[in-house]
Formats: C-alpha cells, structure tokens, sequence
C-alpha cells in the first residue's frame, strides 16, 4: 500500500490493491512535485533540444523533449520508479505484476532490478524483440499473451493470485501518472526566462493517456495559457473520440497500425478522469505521417524515435496541430524500435 | 583582430592575420572557461547519457557525451560562435571564410548567420549533401573543390584575398580550440559527485585534433588522473604516428575511410602543440568497427551518430581502448550522415 492511497482502501489485501481502479485517488501537481524529487536520482534529466528545420516547418519555435534518450528508452521510467519506490517493504519482498505493450514493462523490469524487487512482465506475443530481450536481459520473469484472443488483465490478475505481487498498471495508478508529468515539469523549468508564461502548445504522444494526463497536471499550474494536444495513431483515436462523446470509447478490434507503444482499447479511467477536463484537443496521425516523422527525426534531430514516440512530431509536421508562430513544447515519447522497422520507415 | 591574440601580429593586414599560425598564442584552461561564457547563449548544453547495455560491455561506467544532438549537428559549433564573438566589429563586416570537410562549414556558416556576418564555406565536391546543403540553407556562400587535385588552404587564401574577410581555420585558431575543450568542461561539471576525481579514461574522436586538443586543457586542469585517448580512422591515424615520433606526420594520398569528417591530411599544429605533450594515447578503427558502433549507437543509444563522430566509440567496443572497470567520459561528436550512409550500415 502506498502512503498516498486511499484510506477506504486499507481493508483489502496488498496484493489486488493496486488493481481496484475505484479506490484510487486522482493524483495533483503536488504529487507531480514529491515525484520529480523522489525519481531524480534514478532518471535522466533529458534535455531541452532545438532545431531551426522544424521551426521552419512548423512556422513557431519548437522545443523538443527527448524522452527516447530516457533509462530504458522512453518516459516510462519515471512512473516505473515512482510506483516502486512508493512500496512498501512488505509489497517490495512479494514482487510486482505489469501488463505491458513493451515500454511500461521494460521500465518496471529496469526500476525493479535497481531496487531489488523481483518483477513479472505480461507482454503481447507481438510485442517488438527488443523489448522482450531487454526485460528479459534485466532479470525479469516475462509471460506472453495473444492480444486478439487473451485479456492482458486476465492474466495479470491470475499472476498477483500465484505470487501475491502487486500489480503496477501502466496508467491507472497515481504514483505512475504523477510521474509521467515530470516531463512537462522539467520541460518547463528549462524554458529559457519568459517562455514559460507564453507558452502557446504543448503536444504528446497518447495511449492510454498516463503521459498527458500527468503533463496535464503539470501545465495546468505553471503553464496554464499552453494549449494541450494529445495525438494518437490511426485507428486508436480513442482518446480523439471519447473527448467528444464526454465517455470513454473504445477502439474497433482489428485496427493495425505500426504505433505499437500506443495500441490501447481505451483511455485508461484515471488518466481520462484528468483529460477528460484538462485536455484541450485530441488529433490522430496516419502511418505515412509517422514514418516521415520517424525520418525527420534521424535526418534532422539526429534521434531515434521509435513510431508511437514521434505521432507529435508526426501531427505538427503534417499541420494537424497549429502553431501560427507560437512556442510549443514536443514529446518524443520512446526510442525503442528494432532495426529492421527503422529500415523499411526510411526506404 | 581577437583580443586575446598575441601583439607581434598586430601590424599585419586584418584579412590574413588568422591564417598566419606562427603568431598563434596557445590557449590555455582559461581560454576554455571563458569560451564556456561567451558561447552559452548560442549552444546547446549537451546532456550526459548512460547505457547499462554498453557498460555491460565495455566492462567500466561510460559517460556519454552526444554532441550529435549540439546545434548544427557537431561541437564544431562551440568553436565557431567563439571564433566569431571575438572579431571586431571592422572584421564582421567583411564576413569570415571557412574551409571545412564538412561540420566546421556548417557551424561558421550557422554561427555567421546568428550573429549577422556574411560567409564564404569552402568544402570539397564529395562533402555529404545535407552539409552543403545546409551551409547553402543558411545563407553561406559555397565554393566547392577538389580533395585530391586542390588544395583548400589556397582557395581560402584566394577568397580572403578577394574578400578582405577573416579566415576561421578548424583547427589553429586558439579561440576555436579553447572553445571544443568546453565538451570537456561540461562533461566534467555534469558528472555526479566524487566521479570527476575518478574519472580513469576520455576518450574522443580526432581529425585535426582541435577537440581532444582543448578537451585535454580541460582535463589537465580539473580531471588530470583521466587517460586522454584521441581516436581516428584507419589509413587517417597521422595522430597515432605523430605522438610515436614526435612531429607531425602525414597520411599516405588515397586513403578511404567512412570517416568525411575525420579526413585530415596530418594533425593541425596548434592542437599539436597540445596533444604531444598532453595526451597519453591515440588509436585507429576500422571502417567496420566504426559501422558496428553506429548501430549500437542506433539500437541502444537511440542517437543517430555520423561515422567520424562514433569512433571513440568503435574503439572501445572494439576493445582497443580498455577500462578495466573504471569510468570514462566518452564523446560522440557529431550526427550529421545522409540516410544511404545510415542505411548502408544498417544493413
């Protein structure tokens, strides 16, 4: 049980805790602040980048927030140690649990080892080979699952059934989202003197909405004035729809699309909660956009970003996201893509 | 005239002054802190990256420094903006002249443009396309040459002739040098606590050898227990054979290396006269070696690192430079290769 938990939740037992979504509590900016404290001996301080390309482009001034220079290749880090280090003892000696479409997982699996915590990763048979052999590298135990034909949580919980582990779901969990919104934290207090109140846009990658959702956060307090823009992938317009229905929506079964980091059914309930007021836009991007993105990135911006991570990049270059000379912040959420999709988005 | 060149050179004509290396003062660890003043504003303070997976590799706790991600794509801009900071106002006026295989043209170019001088690049016929086309972006003028019939040293003579401009030469020119040790400098500020006094390697790629050159004066002042190892290509290793006899010694004509930014004909003497006393070591790598490391650098570092810019290291996986399980600062210099290139190692 974390120290920020509900109290109505005492009575449960540790180990399916974390996996009642109704007991939690929607973390705030404080919460923002106590995790860019407790993270930042265990995270990189990724840098603010610039580049007069895509300033052009775009028509306004970009700054660029690499998160694929992050530990374990993406902003995912930063919520996987703040959960964990949120445990208690007792909770740290039983293990954790993550689901994962492979940067969550790998997180969990890097944050644990630092911490000595044993960790079990469930990730989709599909799941990049990178990021199977990189969990597996650090120690973790790694359980496959068909994604058209088994349930993620399904086997999660069976997982914190055998092990008495505690499940950390990659969105739903306050100490994760207060963490994802230490990049929009950072990203701000680096803007050079003034650029902070000015700030027109602020533009990220959007799954189950865990990132946004804690920038949201973050931008609400010191940066109210930014416009905030979640993109997601074709097909996984979820967060795009359900922003306008006022209801979380899912996706149709089937959609493909090569955003493997972003492939979720649904806004996550606790980021949504968050979004739901806080989000001003949500756009979606095709994967020609993606792959000119993931182009932009290697030629000009020298950064591999793998295709979930450049679907911001992908929406301003594609004049989905507007600018009309005003500053903007840019996530690049993640780096982790195997070679040889590097090789067919530059063909 | 620089206010900090020596006063024996005072009488001579404005326009040939720089390029007269016998009145060249030697910069000293000073130079390199004030260069870090005077350049602040203009470029990137790069960040300090980790990789458990090259670690693991190499044995030791590396310290990647990734000047791939500096403005223009290369440290090459550091010294550009203190070379130009320090003209005067007459020499602004009459623009600058740069002969360069490629990044120092693209940094004067950049740097001229940020600060409202006018600039003629000399670069050679085969120089990568993004570079010329770049320098071209930026407003520089661009007069090509031939590698093997020209020399670029007397076309620059010609131009300044014509011009009455200033020559900013990539390698003797103290402020240039004094400003490429500031990757050391940073480096060594951004080190965590205690790691800079034991610190046991450094190790950067070498051309001309400006960046060891004022890296090594950052080293001896505050890191002076650091081996300093420069790293060239093969068939270009005149460093390596120069630190053996004790003079400057020359490539053989018609060498080939994947390396366009390492192409020296023999090391540039102001930097010479630093590197001789002042480093313990220098290596060659294989073309073969340095593809190796640009896709590690793809896969685990996410960075895109041109070929001349990921030889140090190539050589440390290559297990030329050892660590024995102390810490190094490494240096990736540059980012700027044409997506053929990087798909030709990939493959």
């Amino acid at each position: 049980m974390t120290s920020t938990s509900s109290t109505s939740a005492a009575a449960l037992p540790d180990h399916i805790e974390h996996a009642m979504l109704g007991t939690m509590r929607v973390p705030r900016f404080d919460d923002v602040l106590r995790a860019a404290q407790a993270i930042a001996p265990y995270v990189q301080r990724t840098p603010l980048l610039r580049s007069p390309a895509l300033d052009a482009l775009v028509g306004g001034t970009v700054w660029i927030k690499p998160e694929s220079l992050q530990v374990t290749g993406s902003f995912k880090a930063r919520g996987a140690f703040n959960a964990l280090l949120a445990l208690t003892p007792q909770q740290r000696e039983r293990g954790v649990v993550a689901y994962s479409t492979g940067n969550h997982g790998q997180a969990i699996a890097w944050a644990a080892r630092q911490l000595g915590v044993s960790a079990t990763i469930v990730m989709p048979v599909d799941a990049p080979k990178t990021k199977v052999a990189r969990a597996l590298a650090q120690g973790a135990k790694v359980v496959h699952y068909d994604r058209e034909r088994e349930s993620r949580e399904d086997i999660g919980m069976r997982l914190l059934a055998e092990t008495g582990g505690t499940l950390i779901p990659p969105g739903d969990h306050p100490e994760v989202l207060a963490a994802q919104g230490t990049v929009a934290l950072e990203a701000l207090q680096d803007l050079p003197a003034g650029a902070r109140e000015t700030l027109g846009l602020f533009a990220a990658p959007c799954g189950g909405g865990g990132l946004m959702a804690g920038c949201c956060l973050a931008l609400d307090a010191l940066s109210p004035g930014a416009r905030r823009v979640a993109v997601e992938p074709a097909g996984f317009d979820d967060t795009v729809r359900s922003l306008r229905s006022g209801r979380r929506e899912t996706n149709a079964p089937g959609a493909r699309t090569l955003c493997d980091a972003l492939q979720a059914v649904m806004p996550a309930e606790l980021p949504f909660a968050i979004n739901q007021p806080l989000l001003h836009e949500a756009v979606a991007v095709t994967d020609a956009e993606v792959a000119r993105a993931m182009r932009f990135a290697l030629e000009e911006l020298h950064l591999v970003v793998e295709p979930g991570g450049s679907v911001a990049l992908a929406a301003m270059l594609a004049g989905h996201v507007s600018l009309r000379g005003q500053s903007a912040v840019l996530v690049l959420s993640g780096g982790n893509v195997d070679l040889p999709v590097l090789q067919s988005v530059m063909a």
